[in-house]
């Protein structure tokens, strides 16, 4: 029931997606039962594909999340959580309200112990065609150094488990590629990830080099800067099309094309999508979070961070 | 001798601005007078079209700045502040070392009294093919709520002498655009800009509509976040080149179409330019030198600060 044009459009990523699954991977719908069935029946889905599991209550965008998650304990987003607690799916995708996906997040799966505070990356396409995570996207827009450094550990083991790369390169995004540059966070960062045995630093990066994969696998960044940086993106992404521009690299920034963003630092496997997801959206979160779940992310985390 | 490729480009950059300057403007070129002959001589450009004052020295982009502003006291930078200091010279523009530029600014013109802390701004261009003044563009990268607030001043200031805006409208830019959303920084600062009878606010700004005129005349950021910006815009436009892409709006991201980023807050006008400018680089930082003077940015700024 989450995002701007559910439950059709989440119903069609969800049918799309499921033609892609592994056949040992399932899709389980949370919502209106009945709503459900009749767009499965319009697009001639049969009715085995999903697994349904009904709720009656919607949480709206205009709700304060932490109330909305303690009272509608109907709703699709709080019966998933349940859900993924209980161990009955091993991943929880939505492209509903984000502030009541990260109260779930932290009140039932919660954050891995030694965590200080967990975080939301995205996949930012270089100019190659390949990616590079950037983390974090605007969970923690007031980061501490040692929370940044803790990102340069979450990134390169997704890095090393979803994206496959043996030994990721993790920058720090600056305002210069010297050390001295920056301002306290990030040259307080620097200090604390240089050298670091936790991971390959490789140094800092400027943002103009975000769309060159010759520099970093992974690059750590404050919130409120990485949140500007995808934003930027979208503007740039929208710009392109309006004026007629075709352009590969630039389709590539189409937030679309990635589907969400996963909560790295949890207990579990959470993926949060955009508000406005298309159904193209909700189907590539949807192979994401079969991705995550499989690459055994949050395992790995636990297991480091113990 | 400041920049990359001084003094050759210097000189033929500001060969080409004479051509263009008002008939009662006039350049003062500071640096090695036999070698700017030389040049001139070329390029066939008459003797008397500028004044050159001989200097023997030149600050290098590895010195240490404030020990190279107070030991050569006959560089190009040096000599010119003093020019600037003394009237001799209305304004003083220079593609050299941004550090000693800055060490210039604060120990001869120095700031206006009631400015916490000078800024450095950029036009950044809107796909309409108008232009928004951002700012701090990287001079303080650390700036309090109060330092932002007098920014809306300072930038609404330069946007109605400068950029003939009526009544400039003033963003702050933030992840979000509700008042409660954002990093401790912009709350409070949101909180102090709200209402303000000292410019005409007119809310939050995603970087998104960075591209769109048609939310904001000045944008208010700190210097992190605002060089970030300004690096990756310089990414943008290094990869459409790459990439031969044609298009007019990328083609204004060009750093080379501005020129140079005026320093805000301070008894003078002085401009700041790229390291690596180039002729053409350097022609828009010496034009935009004389509207600046002309438009009288600093003395209005002193009235509203006294």
């Amino acid at each position: 029931m989450g995002g701007d044009f559910a439950p059709r459009t989440v119903v069609l990523g969800a049918i799309s997606a499921s033609r892609k699954l592994a056949r040992d991977s399932r899709i389980v719908l949370f919502g209106d039962k009945s709503r459900i069935e009749e767009i499965l029946a319009e697009e001639n889905c049969p009715a085995g594909t999903f697994d349904i599991v009904h709720t009656s209550e919607v949480i709206e965008m205009g709700d304060n999340p932490t109330q909305a998650f303690s009272k509608k304990t109907d709703s699709s987003i709080v019966v998933g959580f349940n859900h993924l607690l209980e161990g009955k799916i091993d991943g929880f995708a939505s492209a509903g309200s984000t502030g009541a996906m990260m109260v779930g997040c932290m009140y039932t799966v919660k954050q891995i112990e030694g965590v200080i505070r967990p975080t939301i990356s995205a996949l930012f396409p270089t100019i190659d065609g390949s990616e590079a995570l950037l983390l974090d996207v605007g969970l923690n827009v007031d980061c501490k150094p040692d929370v940044l450094y803790q990102y340069g550990i979450i990134g390169s083991t997704y890095a090393k488990s979803v994206m496959g790369k043996a030994n990721p390169r993790v920058a720090l995004l600056n305002i210069g590629e010297e050390k001295e540059k920056g301002n306290q966070q990030t040259k307080a960062t620097y200090e604390l990830m240089d050298n670091s045995t936790d991971f390959n630093f490789v140094g800092n990066i400027e943002a103009k080099h975000l769309f060159d994969s010759s520099v970093a696998d992974v690059i750590v960044c404050d919130g409120f800067v990485g949140n500007t940086i995808l934003k930027m993106s979208e503007g740039i992404f929208e710009m392109t099309r309006q004026q007629g521009l075709k352009n590969t690299y630039f389709e590539n920034l189409n937030y679309e094309k990635v589907g969400g963003t996963p909560v790295l630092g949890i207990n579990s496997t959470v993926i949060i999508g955009h508000g406005c997801s298309s159904a193209t959206a909700i189907e590539n979160m949807v192979l994401q979070t079969e991705k995550t779940i499989k690459a055994g992310v949050a395992a790995k985390l636990r297991e480091i961070f113990s």
